[in-house]
């Protein structure tokens, strides 16, 4: 039985100031009647509740466009400059980081690309430190700093801040999280809150809160890294799975008398269309670059590079079928090395799908990562900001000032 | 953007009978105390709810055992065998019918089979007809009937009452929930709700709510007929997919140089662990009788059934594999013929599985459905159910009197 705690004028209080902050940062800016209409609190709470965010540093009233009449209408936005979470995302070939302000907008970047295969933690932690640094310096004085979101290629408990494994890094049962702050107390003497998630599952969030599929309710993102992870997305909460496996769609089964996985099983979806699957189809060397710009480089036909890989199409199409008549999203979006070779797969993909569904007209919408940053950076970004957007004004008690 | 209606004490007070109402129809009976710690309402308050509830007839008050001190303490209870919904269950070689208590206490049930292939929407409505009159008259009078639910072998949108499609009782878009609902107002003077479901949406939920899975947070419930159909629900939701074919789980392709499938595409799943694969794994002639009965009447030795169905349980272990890695339930049941072979095939099946999965020592549990009804038939019940446990009161208002 659950027992729900009772409801005290003070948990009223932070429960609204959370949902007009989360709106807020959700969509940029909104005038005071949208946050009427939103929230269906009256005029004078959203009055106090703003005015609230806005003494502690986390919005401002500006001028907006618009307003009735032709009169400027005034505008409560995030003021996204001055409070900003750091996102890391941990690929295999690269790591790359950002600085994000509320409301989503990019501040700063750096990509760092390193060797295929396993990566020891310390050297992780160590160029997650540097980059620290170099993000810091790229930020003014006086910037809120509110926390760090990690996307990570494995299975992680978000709650315990704990990988379970990491193949594709060589972890198994690291409490990153807790090494992450220990490191950071260390380094610059401040201990953040620091957030791990699945890349996938921070893809498909990113992707949902504002990226392709926000006009939706269920979206699939198709991490494609050498592997193939998937998260889901329904109803705007991530799928999890009764044990932390849902969306390990890399390994569904599409091919049974496939070729061995280095999950010990065999023919599973990322044996036919991972990096590895899609490097030799068009023949060029794993480890050498991107798709992309290999094929640049290697100034193949675009029909050439169709032909070669049409058999990879062919599975990527069986692996959608899949999805579609189990989980049956609204959007699939394919990122990474997916996402490379969509244009080149598109028809067949399609046809694949006609051939499985022939007499079902409806399909989800097969879409291409629409962020600035890549999906699980910006998931990354979201799940830093997390805690602030529970619970605003106790985050930014804690938080911590640039100097 | 979403305006929330504005709460008024009348919907406040509706919210929480339904709440009451909903807790005592799931759990059977309860102590006021215990509707004080599950709803987080004062003891006043539940006092006056239950008072409402029980006024109109829903619920009623009596001793219960234990209590404090050894003293017999007030239970509060669903009036069961006085409020009843009917439950259809249309499945492809019979028909079943019952009378549900609220409660989920079964009044009366009625089996009728009938020949494979289509079935002529007016032949359905007639024996629903014929059912109704049945088990009215194996009802008390002054009984109340509060509605009727029907699980259905296709793709339905339950909001319209329409079904899609119904493809093993020859059925494309039929008005289903009106027919249903006017057939009755011809026949016996009264126009009851009538919800219609998909019959393994229904499963699920069934299990879900009073079945298999109850202590659990998500569900796969495969409904065995002729082919296999998936139900999905998670923390208590069906999973409807963006266009309404999420858990078309029989069509998920799993040997796509397999057979060619009723649905146009080739080695679905339903293709290598429907009835007819496994009938004639095991050489019985389809539309003969149930499974259990033919294994019965052939005196097949156990290790013959074993060894003629191990194929069929290969391709339920890759089935169950892509399940676990998709959506990852807490639990996965066994409906319909899947039901009455997994004795059988059970070793197989994990061996597949941990094949699948070698480093993977989690998975779903899987198990057969523990309903007194069929799962499907349980949650059509449910279904029928719905509105009262939505607004109990508005409910009785409208729901008709055996007399």
């Amino acid at each position: 039985m659950l027992k729900p705690s009772p409801v005290t004028p003070d948990e009223v209080k932070r429960h609204n100031l959370a949902r007009v902050m989360r709106y807020l940062h959700e969509n940029g800016e909104l005038s005071r009647s949208d946050l009427v209409l939103l929230t269906g609190l009256n005029r004078s709470t959203i009055g106090a509740l703003v005015s609230d965010l806005a003494k502690v540093g986390l919005v401002e009233e500006v001028s907006g466009v618009g307003g009735s009449r032709g009169r400027p209408s005034l505008v409560v936005r995030t003021s996204s400059s001055h409070n900003f979470v750091l996102a890391f995302d941990l690929g295999v070939d690269r790591i790359v980081a950002a600085a994000v302000g509320l409301g989503g907008e990019v501040l700063a970047t750096i990509h760092r690309s390193r060797e295929d295969g396993p990566y020891p933690v310390k050297k992780a932690i160590a160029t997650i430190l540097e980059s620290t640094d170099e993000l810091f310096a790229s930020l003014p004085t006086g910037a809120v700093w509110l926390g760090v979101g990690i996307a990570i290629p494995g299975v992680v408990e978000t709650e315990l801040g704990f990988i379970r494994k990491a193949p594709n890094l060589g972890w198994i049962d690291v409490p990153f999280g807790q090494l992450m702050t220990d490191s950071l107390c260390a380094h610059i003497g401040v201990c953040p809150t620091v957030v791990l998630g699945n890349d996938a599952n921070l893809g498909a969030v990113a992707e949902f809160v504002r990226g392709a599929a926000t006009a939706t309710s269920s979206v699939v993102y198709l991490s494609g890294d050498v592997g193939v992870g998937g998260g889901v997305v329904l109803g705007g909460k991530v799928l999890a799975g009764g044990s932390g496996f849902a969306g390990e769609l890399g390994h569904m089964v599409v091919n049974p008398t496939g070729e061995p996985c280095n999950c010990g099983s065999r023919g599973c979806w990322e044996t036919e269309v991972g990096r590895d699957a899609i490097f030799s189809a068009v023949g060029f060397l794993p480890g050498q670059g991107s798709f992309s710009d290999l094929v640049a480089e290697s100034l193949t036909e675009l029909t050439d590079i169709k032909r070669a890989l049409s058999g990879v199409g062919e599975w990527v199409g069986v692996g959608l079928v899949n999805l579609m008549n189990s989980i049956d999203p609204n959007y699939i979006v394919l990122g990474g090395h997916l996402a490379e070779i969509y244009p080149y797969i598109s028809e067949v993909v399609d046809a694949r799908i006609d051939q499985s569904r022939p007499n079902t007209q409806t399909r989800a919408h097969i879409s291409l990562p629409s962020l600035l940053l890549n999906s699980p950076l910006a998931g990354a970004a979201e799940a830093a900001f997390g805690p602030l957007l529970s619970d605003p004004l106790h985050e930014m008690d804690r938080a911590f000032v640039l100097i």
